[in-house]
């Protein structure tokens, strides 16, 4: 089941996909993707519905995040061990947390704003692992419950900021775009092994990043049992999980975002994204 | 004027302390204090109400966090030199920027739960700042027009988490009920000066931390402005602007929270907490 939101933003109707990829209006049987929506009967639910009988939203509508009302977007810092090579860093003996500002969540094919005074924007193809069940002190036996399904996100990053300015990650991963998040909340039970999935991301036509969620070192399972030690999680809750290789900061020499370039990125069977990049 | 919210966790209702410093209900003029009743035309209509004439909340009632559907949980390291000072660090060149989860937000006087595997539980009194109008590349001069009013923070951190488990501050500061906010909203108005006032905290009735906001390196209008380039702010948000000295890691030897204990803190003008201390 994948499942999407749509409409102008901040005011987006929660809508699903049907299996010839016809985008229908859910907001008949759910106010939104977003809560206790994502709960393990609620989705259930929804997958009883037969989506080609609900109403068919036409024309070339905007597609928002996927999920709404999320608390956290947690993210995992250098869960690729390339990656971890690529910007001089040694793969960490446990996860990485930091956190993104909700303010940077968007639609999946929204612009991408580099903000003022920034130097060094970057992009980052990542898995999405998306909450549907509150999760406190879970084990990594029931972790899989807890979650409702996956998306990309593409964790934007200002090098310079995350890295130049003092004080934590968080600083450069923050800014309002920061956080394309879509275009489908794909239902776990669409992808048995979330560690077999290919991704990508391209700039201009450049293929940059080209990985596998095979070689992450801490996998979904994993992350969120030990995230539920740190933190209670919530439905709707994100978990970015990290990027492979292939970043702006890892090329020889550094390449950054800039005004007028455009970034498509990929997750098999979660679909694709697509932004142009603006000055902010 | 004080606003406040009272009520089981997640189900407060909006309500306001009268001259007298009774507790009176708002809920018949504003769903809550939250989001858009925070906007200053919002506050202004709140505080042209006779507080007096409103229903009276009787009896021992539960206050819930003072502001609801925060949507950033904001923190600013190291913005107390003598802090600083007894942490080992110096002042940094710039705010250092960290976030707390938003689900660790609880009432003022709300237990304070000691995570499993927890090693180093420590406090930190703070002034909070809560934004009452969105915030984008906001000048000095125009900050202070974004701040909603002021309420007491325990920022309760677990060392250990924070700074001996890999990786960025927020796995250290984000366990539920490490954010106790309240008794009150205190708005602006009340407080010509934030740098000017008097920070305090004890545990079992013993003063570790006896500050004053004056000692701040970066102060709120520095702090509103400076974040809002990295990162927009939106009614509701909450930055936590940094402890004065007296923490337990600063202790000789250190001194952590443990089962039992009794925390108190306040600050001048904006009332106090109280939490007891329980094993998670």
């Amino acid at each position: 089941m994948k499942l999407l939101r749509y409409g102008a933003p901040g005011k987006e109707k929660p809508g699903g996909l049907d299996a010839d990829g016809n985008l229908r209006d859910l907001s008949s049987h759910v106010p939104d993707i977003a809560g206790d929506v994502l709960l393990p009967d609620s989705l259930s639910h929804l997958k009883a519905l037969d989506f080609a009988a609900l109403p068919r939203v036409e024309g070339n509508v905007r597609l928002g995040p996927c999920v709404g009302g999320t608390g956290k977007f947690i993210c995992i810092g250098l869960n690729y061990s390339d990656h971890a090579a690529e910007t001089g860093a040694t793969v960490p003996p446990e996860p990485i947390i930091f956190m993104k500002a909700t303010s940077a969540i968007v639609g999946p094919n929204d612009t991408i704003e580099i903000p003022r005074d920034a130097l060094k924007t970057d992009w980052e193809v990542e898995l999405g692992v998306v909450i549907g069940k509150t999760a406190k002190y879970v084990s990594e036996r029931d972790a899989m419950d807890h979650v409702a399904g996956y998306c990309v996100i593409n964790d934007v990053s200002e090098r310079a900021f995350q890295a130049e300015r003092e004080g934590q990650w968080t600083k450069g991963k923050s800014a309002d775009t920061f956080g394309p998040t879509g275009p489908w909340l794909v239902s776990a039970d669409e992808i048995p092994d979330p560690q077999a999935l290919r991704l990508w991301l391209e700039v201009n036509g450049h293929r940059y990043q080209n990985g596998s969620t095979a070689t992450m070192v801490y996998g979904v399972r994993y992350l969120v049992a030990y995230l539920s030690r740190f933190m209670s999680l919530q439905p709707g809750d994100i978990i970015s999980t990290g990027t492979p290789p292939g970043v702006g900061l890892g090329q020889k020499p550094p390449v950054y975002l800039k005004p007028g370039d455009v970034v498509t990125l990929g997750i098999e069977g979660l679909g694709n994204q697509r932004q142009d990049v603006v000055q902010g």
